[in-house]
């Protein structure tokens, strides 16, 4: 029995016979961590041309490259909510950027707010461990990881037709759920804070928008990374992709 | 302006003028830590007596004492569902833990299964995480750390009038949010299985028990404590304590 083929995303185009180079990272996880060789499959994705399986051709220090051979899955759109957070403590932002890729946010973007602890965004280090965590969770494609902006700006520039849904720590929220059964529209943005909250000034400009939605996450302090996650959860269990199985199936 | 006074789980119980010996634990962090005095103002919980606000009566190297004033909010019942789990490395099962105290979890229980990594299971460590975790998310009490269990005994000691939620990798699980819409009963128990998922025989074993719900997480793979914060967050804002705020409103 043949093992699970490795899962790795690739910028180039995918076709039957197209010799794909992989880079050096690639290469090096491929042949010295996982000790595979010329001849073996491994799984493909680009985000445009669905999921492939490919046969390494190439493999050895200096360089690899594997050639496609055919598709395995087709091309799936993902409409997921955008995701926007308040950066975190290093091990913190890249766990919650690991899970909004496995929970099928669409975009993920660092909006700077009063109370933001952290320091330089490293977005070489995100982006790395979107592509990571998509080669791992078998997501069709990456999340868009938009330039980290302050909050002012990210509003200034925020489509009205979408909601923006805030985590309102007072309890005066509408309980989430209420809220997207009751939606007919795009999947919304999640503003999720900082670890010090929001300033007031930012809460009285957030409460005069019309498209922000206060959301009541219940009755528990919810750290950022957690209310990511759940946040996410329930859209994608009520009015995303976890409302339909794959096979069509939907009794136990 | 005062600050949020820091919260803290004892064992005895709250009643006004009660004298409440703190731990070395807890008196190094409030006096270590958080350099508090003599005369400073504390909050403390047993999961019994419902919040109390208390004053530092001793606090020194060698003791630490505080003396309950009043209650600020009554004892409330959690009946979050049960988290069962593989155990996972030790910063992910610390992840999961904590998520799941957040989360409202009201058991949490170790299991082992044939595909289990981890080693000896530090429960004393567990235990201090769940304590923090309460603490700081403001839940009314701990949940209950069951000590750990194979997957079999843990089936055959299973109330089978609660259901037992089990996320079904093959996709043909239900979505759990039709499955929560439509259940009136207890909370259920969540099963996430280890890293290498379950074995083969331990599919048939869970499949052919009456008490066993298949349930889709959607489309991609979801890590173990991934899965732990999303299930019950659907849960909870279906079926649990996110669909009521303890203002009564549910507007915007």
């Amino acid at each position: 029995m043949s093992r699970t083929p490795t899962r790795l995303h690739v910028a180039a185009d995918l076709r039957p016979g197209a010799v794909i180079d992989l880079t050096p990272a690639q290469t090096h996880y491929l042949g010295g961590v996982l000790r595979l060789a010329v001849g073996d499959s491994v799984g493909l994705f680009n985000g445009r041309d669905g999921d492939w399986t490919a046969i390494l051709t190439v493999l050895d220090r200096r360089r690899g490259a594997a050639e496609a051979v055919r598709q395995t899955r087709p091309q799936r759109e993902e409409t997921g909510p955008w995701l926007l957070f308040a950066p975190l403590k290093k091990d913190r932002t890249d766990f919650l950027i690991e899970k909004a890729v496995e929970m099928g946010a669409s975009v993920l973007w660092p909006v700077r707010t009063r109370h933001t602890q952290a320091g330089r965004i490293n977005m070489d280090r995100l982006r790395a461990r979107i592509v990571e965590a998509a080669e791992q969770c078998g997501r069709p494609g990456l999340p868009d990881l938009r330039d980290p902006a302050t909050l002012e700006s990210m509003l200034a520039a925020w489509d009205p037709a979408r909601p923006l849904a805030v985590a309102d720590e007072s309890g005066s929220g509408r309980p989430f759920a209420a809220w997207i059964a009751g939606h007919a529209g795009p999947p919304p943005g999640l503003l999720i804070g900082p670890e010090g909250g929001f300033a007031d000034a930012e809460l009285d400009d957030l409460a005069g928008l019309p498209f922000v939605v206060r959301i009541f996450l219940g009755p528990r302090l919810l750290r950022a990374e957690t209310a990511a996650v759940a946040g996410l959860a329930c859209w994608q269990s009520l009015g995303g992709d976890w409302t339909r199985p794959p096979k069509g199936q939907d009794a136990p």
